[in-house]
């Protein structure tokens, strides 16, 4: 690997910007895979080649890039631009490495280097070990932010968990007759759902559906529907919750306790009619996990098993009890918060003080101080969003 | 008055934003007058002097730049930049227009208009009328915004009103035994007693000088100190509290209720030992106004009265109810809240839901909705600053 000349440097940052701009094209639709951006340039600096993984199965952003490359012979001497280190293994697509290596570029700059236990380092050797200069690390910051949690994924084999709330300016989620619908104002809502058309999956837990009954769908954006992942440790919400029934109810995964199931199972076995009626129509996944000492699921399983079923990144928009579990057991990567110019006075909080207050006396003495730090704030109209992570 | 072409316009807006900079360093020191810088560039467009008003009763802007110009001849042509429009009268000193007028300056630009009842317009006018171009309104809104207080103090007769106070995520800014000290960090409070420095007056009530004790003093920055207005309806705060002995105390304001006096009158025509007993060490200014009908101090007399003792800006730092109550009486023009990475589970609000709670079933149905505007969000450390105007 190369070092390279500060004005070198910057026209590299410039194209790696760009790459990382169009492998965002894919977001919400490649994972499990990471986003991955592709930017060609010729030896003369012209732009001869752009491409993006857009679409989970469909070709890689190098091998749409190379593709796009009108003139086959401008790829001799040329340097590409890739967002990640280019795998070697055959997938559902030939190694983007080797089709990189045979196209005739002469100079590969990545930003990260992949991850993947599988492939990392082998797509820079490779390249190297066919005579082309790779440079690794230009814009790695912004790629790993790109794909936090795709990295989060396989490192940890957890979901990367998305905790959000809206609250008044006195930190009430709900007013004290349990009403919630209008404390964020319609900008915030409508980045709620891109939100939800970007992460893999949201979850819920059965009091909000039993409150609720929300749809959890995507509607003030266009874009694609996520999982839905409904916790419902005993296994006693109605069929005709919108999750189960709706057109996306395929989508949807029921998450039970082992115990509820048992007991599911031991009545129906003393009466087949209760079976019959205790059986769902429902079409989506269904899953038991280990519960904990209250006999709930235990989240911790509860993500490892979404995390085997290829779930990157889950939005928790659960109620206050949730909420406050999830804190409590260490599982959440990331808060935002939209904080809207109310005061109601008396309500219900976001987090329960009840669980998670708990918690506070045990780890420090009451003082609450949550182990986040604080990232961004932005206005979305008259709320403002502050994103604070773990 | 002139039109001028665009790049006059782009030229023109550099260097009133320098005037405007200049204007900053009277910050804290002029009021009540506004803060006003000025910049001169001769005909070739060279600057050849700049001044700002630092000091009340010090000489104006314009003077100071006119003086800082080295060679006078340069002068003939050249073009004034002032951030507010020359006064006419003879105050504490010569009126600026006048000595505009006769400097030799062919053009002056102004960002804002004199709103002074008994000025405004005449600086322009007098300047026209001596064959000199004017320009008015350019960087009016950042002029606006510079001095705002000023401005809503000429315009309402009452003080520009800023409330803070910080709070957890959740929204308390005590814990359940009342601590307040280590909600937000030390940036914020940099930052607090920065805007100390900086504003005519602070103001808090007697159930903070009972509790806390504080000083009010400007310590973790280089700054002037405010006034400090106890509001103390009953009078009855000891004299011993740090506001009303310690080395600022000539600075303090003691507001009492018109019934509070009476009362302690008629105690002390019965008892001469009792009012030996009650006379003040106190040599700060003592204010008595008009009780509301829970025999409070009026807190609109109040801040007119603050505003007869020439203090254009006011920041409280109250408790709980007093907060609640500018807001109830629509008192309030700024809300700046700090917001803490810390979840207390339960304790006390910034603003008393009691008193406030009330309100809002009177005037909005409970919604809680304050008729106020998101102005800014800013992080200082791992707090969050979100600014709000009514």
């Amino acid at each position: 690997m190369t070092t390279s000349s500060s004005s070198d440097r910057s026209v590299d940052t410039q194209w790696m910007t760009r790459a990382l701009r169009l492998a965002e094209q894919g977001r919400g639709f490649v994972s499990p895979n990471p986003l991955v951006g592709c930017v060609i340039l010729d030896r003369d600096g012209e732009v001869i080649g752009e491409g993006a993984h857009l679409r989970f199965g469909d070709p890689h952003a190098e091998a749409n890039a190379l593709a796009s490359v009108q003139d086959q012979a401008s790829l001799q001497g040329a340097t590409a631009y890739v967002t990640l280190e280019p795998c070697t293994h055959h997938g559902k697509t030939p190694p983007c490495a080797t089709a990189l290596a045979q196209s005739g570029v002469a100079r590969v700059v990545i930003a990260l280097q992949d991850p993947n236990p599988h492939v990392s380092g082998g797509g820079a050797a490779r390249l190297q070990s066919q005579g082309i200069e790779v440079e690794l690390g230009v814009c790695r910051v912004e790629a790993e932010e790109q794909n936090r949690a795709f990295l989060h994924w396989i490192e940890t084999g957890l979901p990367y968990v998305q905790l959000k709330w809206a609250q008044t300016l006195d930190g009430f989620s709900a007013d004290h007759e349990g009403n919630s619908q209008w404390i964020s104002g319609k900008e915030s809502r409508r980045l709620v759902h891109q939100w939800r058309s970007e992460v893999d999956a949201v979850l819920v837990g059965s009091a909000t559906v039993l409150a609720d009954n929300p749809r959890l769908t995507v509607r003030h954006v266009e874009g694609r529907q996520p999982r839905r992942v409904i916790l419902d440790s005993k296994g006693t919400l109605p069929p005709t919750s919108q999750v189960f029934q709706d057109e996306f109810s395929e989508k949807t995964i029921w998450v039970t306790a082992k115990s509820a199931q048992s007991a599911q199972s031991s009545a129906a076995a003393v009466d087949p009619m209760l079976e019959l009626l205790t059986s769902h129509p429902f079409n989506g996944t269904r899953l038991t996990v280990e519960q904990d000492d209250q006999g709930h699921c235990s989240l911790r399983h509860v993500l490892r098993a979404l995390a085997e079923h290829d779930i990157t990144s889950v939005m928790v928009e659960a109620g206050p009890t949730l909420a406050a579990s999830f804190l409590r057991e260490n599982l959440v990567d990331q808060i935002d918060v939209f904080t809207a110019p109310i005061l109601f006075g008396k309500g219900m909080k976001a987090v329960d003080p009840a669980v998670w207050g708990m918690h506070l006396v045990e780890e420090d003495g009451g003082r609450g101080r949550l182990p986040i730090r604080f990232v961004t704030t932005e206005s979305f109209g008259q709320d403002i969003l502050t994103t604070y992570r773990f």
